[in-house]
């Protein structure tokens, strides 16, 4: 059985459990807590050097990297095609999305997540709000960017239907709701969209952000 | 006919043009001088809006990203398969790599040539030798861990044989040749690897690197 070591609070991590959960992938979840250093030990040191979480092991091959992770569940399990298309011009609209991802999608929002709760919970000062509004700059263009050339004319990021993309768009951009910000408001075309990936992947998509509401429901009691 | 939109300048583009060029795939190169804005005319602009190379155009279908460009090309055009594998377990290694290069191999060895050459030669100032010395320490981080993570048991990243990992990262790793710095040297390991990736990809290698070599003189020459 698939065994993945996740901290639902990587916005990588709740991806990779989206797929398992809406595929219905038998799998066991070990829960790694990088709040409590547990990316850290010996242990899973040995099993991935760079101490990042998701890691997968598969029959003990052990493989990192969540969108490396989530293309190989979709091709040896034999997942609805939908997720990851094997028709060579669809499955590289999910190829180029995913490359553009790493320093756009994934960067820009989690900074802002980054600057609003992580930084001042370890420090115990006030948000960086210079920073802040650089940082809420740099997202505003990703979004634009997500608008006017992925969703421009389809529904998902790639094409007619969701796919491993999606997972990890919208994992991203609900990361800054940990700290009561939704960077989707006033973006009907985006709101839109989350609807639709919301609705196609139905309760996974709550099951895997509980542990983020929670982080949400604590920073609203703080206030 | 596949089309490609390149500046051999640009690192991913070479990854590209070596695919291309091994696997003798028939294509026309157009060539995209980013120094003199090519790659913002309107024409371009509309193709990419993003006004980034590489952009490949095979039969209307308008692809950007060279990762996804290469997978791309791999697949469609049937080249040898050590290329970009299809056994599940072999291709997830070159999805991991390729995933992990984007926010390490490329933007570390990037910063190197942008800070000794692009920059000095756009502002006529001196290098800034504290961001230099900054920047340095993070892609010796980014390649000890090509050496012992990736490199560790096998003769190339991802495996027994040269794939496309190998050429999107041998192409970001010799940018700073271009302002006469080898960052391999004194690294036994990755200078091997560098020499296996060399005689895999022949002639196409050094055909793909001309113009680095000609900024290499350029820049000799200035001193």
């Amino acid at each position: 059985m698939v065994e993945v070591y996740l901290d639902l609070l990587s916005q990588p991590c709740r991806a990779v459990q989206i797929l398992l959960d809406c595929a219905k992938i038998p799998h066991r979840v070990r829960t790694v807590a990088i709040r409590k250093g547990e990316n850290r030990t010996p242990e899973f040191t040995r099993m991935n050097p760079m101490n990042k979480v998701p890691v997968m092991v598969d029959n003990n091959f052990i493989l990192t990297e969540s969108e490396a992770i989530l293309k190989y569940l979709a091709t040896k399990y034999d997942v609805p095609e939908h997720w990851y298309p094997r028709q060579p011009e669809r499955r590289a609209r999910v190829d180029e999305y995913t490359a553009w991802h790493h320093t756009n999608t994934r960067p820009h929002a989690a900074k802002v997540f980054i600057l609003e709760v992580l930084l001042p919970a370890q420090s115990g000062s006030q948000v960086d709000q210079v920073r802040l509004v650089r940082a809420l700059s740099q997202l505003n263009d990703t979004l634009d960017k997500l608008e006017s050339m992925f969703l421009r004319r389809q529904p998902f990021l790639c094409g007619d239907d969701i796919t491993v993309a999606d997972l990890l768009a919208i994992c991203e951009l609900m990361q800054p709701v940990g700290g009561g910000r939704d960077v989707l408001q006033d973006r009907p075309q985006l709101l839109s969209w989350r609807s639709r990936v919301q609705a196609a992947v139905g309760d996974a998509f709550d099951r895997a952000h509980a542990v983020l509401y929670a982080v949400r429901e604590h920073c609203k009691a703080k206030l």
